[in-house]
């Protein structure tokens, strides 16, 4: 008697459980399927010190460059453009905007020359392209993606790159292109205080240190990261790396997994910041896989490498999730970055993460 | 009553559950305490389609060559040699042992050049070095391990990389040094056949072919995973990339997170094989990430990435675990490959799992 009236309370038990998890599970879908947008686009025009006393005409100069890059891809996305041609377009917009550490505006080495990485992939198949150290072309993430779509390669660098930019179409330029006023300052600063010091002493210093109002010398990169109408995501990186670096180094930029990546499985991120410590930590594919292992959230999975594996300073990340999720997280001062959606979220923003400057 | 009974039922049921629990892992803390070996080592001398037809000789050779490297490696850590420390001498051995495409020995580009890549990583604290494209240093894992201890930066490309060798202590050598009628004799075959086309077309393809009885001209790298008897894990790889390569190609092997991968609480792996593929699925990271987000232990993890994620015939991996487990998984036809740990194990092989040419 006692036997069965437990067994009959387990049953009941189990039967309570079974029915209470199917209702949550179906109430989620209704609400992923309610919530969820059909495209989503997030950018980013570097991290790192903002100071908040920046002139408001320099100010406005940045917003306006946000808001024309982000308005070039919501439009795209609305339109129906495809994920990878709404990430190369806009990363080649703001290639050509001098404001930005990528394409025109790059930061010198120091040699006083100009040297380009990019990056690009494709969450439908992982199929990647990237350039490193290139000098005459004018949008390095164009050249990334005839890697990706033209040779079964990843990674060309430095002359080699050249060569392979000889053989394809693509804009080039005189390395002057590149130059601006700003950078070339940044580089002589740098230099007066020999920021980037590579010896056997040991005693290294990359600090910038701090009079300019916007010392994004290592992190003015530009990225973008989108979900398209099919479901499609992908995103695409672009930088001139570190002022006054040399010996040819090469940062996270164009690192599939470090700088960028992108799984329709997942999310597509790109990442802005110290490039060492990115291919250190593996940033943009360690949120994928976390996303991938413990089934977190965008967001929580962003956060979770930002804020749990690298240290304060270190720079951030902007990304979009299969699901039309955007993150933007960043453990620097400030970030340039802006988001948009099919559900009308559109925003710019520089430092916390409430504020839009919209 | 009925309550009460259901009640201490449930109670002795709970008890008796976390009882059985406590039981396991106990046994289990006991078991990896009497089984967990004070060092480990695994290496690999490549992965590709190897004949088991190849003369007694020739296979004799390479039996030999790997003995050689994987007592050098057992020695040292049963000394108490430190894990970077092993990784670079035996990678240094391999390097100057022509068996292997990593050094001396190492695949032409397709200019009939020698372009060497290499990376090392310290598990301790994700310390990281990597050269790509260097053509007079005799030993890249050694200038790699430069990069790491000397430079803030990670990896240094090509003419940049030989900038920085000139300010090193680095052996340095006449190209000509690296050359080997064998890998002459594979380039020669590989242009006849046009294996590396890299065009607009889309026609490309990279198959060797199957004359050759030894097929690495894609595969032949060299990689060293340690766990020594301080409770540290250090991997490196050291390759010439593949035979007739063009535009300054990077494959995974200078790529922390693709190549090589170290990390204390996990694990430290070499990866050998189609680099592109490698990078697109952060394979070493990847397998890192699966033992610390799941729990799974290293060879499950490898196995997950290896066999899972990759196609068939991409290659495979070396690593050992925090634990000092050694996993050698590859889904090529071959690998040449051996361990050794603390506890006696001493293998040396290159086709099934369960051989040991020893």
């Amino acid at each position: 008697m006692t036997y069965q009236i437990t067994t009959i309370l387990l049953l009941a038990f189990s039967v309570f459980m079974l029915t209470t998890a199917c209702e949550e599970s179906s109430s989620m879908d209704n609400n992923e399927a309610s919530e969820r947008p059909e495209y989503a686009i997030a950018l980013h025009g570097g991290a790192g010190v903002i100071s908040r006393d920046i002139d408001d005409e320099i100010r406005q100069e940045y917003v306006d460059a946000l808001h024309e890059a982000i308005r070039l891809g919501r439009d795209m996305l609305e339109e129906g453009a495809e994920a990878l041609d709404v990430v190369e377009q806009v990363v080649r917009l703001m290639e050509d905007n001098p404001l930005f550490n990528a394409g025109r505006g790059a930061v010198m080495t120091n040699e006083e020359t100009f040297e380009l990485d990019a990056s690009i992939m494709d969450g439908r198949d992982l199929s990647a392209g990237a350039v490193a150290g290139v000098t005459t072309v004018r949008h390095p993430i164009t050249l990334s993606r005839l890697v990706m779509e033209n040779s079964r390669h990843v990674l060309f660098a430095r002359d080699g790159a050249e060569r392979y930019a000889d053989m394809m179409e693509v804009e080039r330029v005189d390395p002057s292109f590149f130059h601006t006023e700003r950078r070339y300052e940044q580089l002589r600063r740098a230099q007066e205080r020999d920021e980037v010091r590579l010896d056997h002493s040991g005693e290294q210093s990359m600090n910038p240190g701090g009079h300019a109002e916007i010392d994004d010398a290592k992190f003015g990169t530009v990225g973008v990261a989108v979900l398209d109408r099919n479901g499609n995501l992908a995103a695409g990186t672009s930088t001139g790396g570190m002022t006054n670096k040399r010996f040819g180094r090469v940062g996270d930029s164009p690192i599939h997994g470090a700088g960028t990546y992108a799984n329709n499985e997942t999310c597509a991120i790109s990442s802005t910041g110290t490039g060492e410590e990115f291919i250190r930590h593996a940033v943009a594919f360690q949120i994928s896989a976390i996303m991938e292992y413990t089934g977190a959230s965008l967001n929580d999975a962003a956060n979770q490498v930002i804020n749990g594996k690298l240290q304060p300073g270190d720079g951030g990340i902007i990304g979009v999730s299969h699901t039309g999720e955007i993150a933007m997280v960043f453990n620097s001062p400030g970030m340039f970055r802006a988001a948009a959606d099919s559900r009308g979220r559109f925003e710019v923003a520089i430092w916390d993460e409430e504020e839009n400057l919209d």
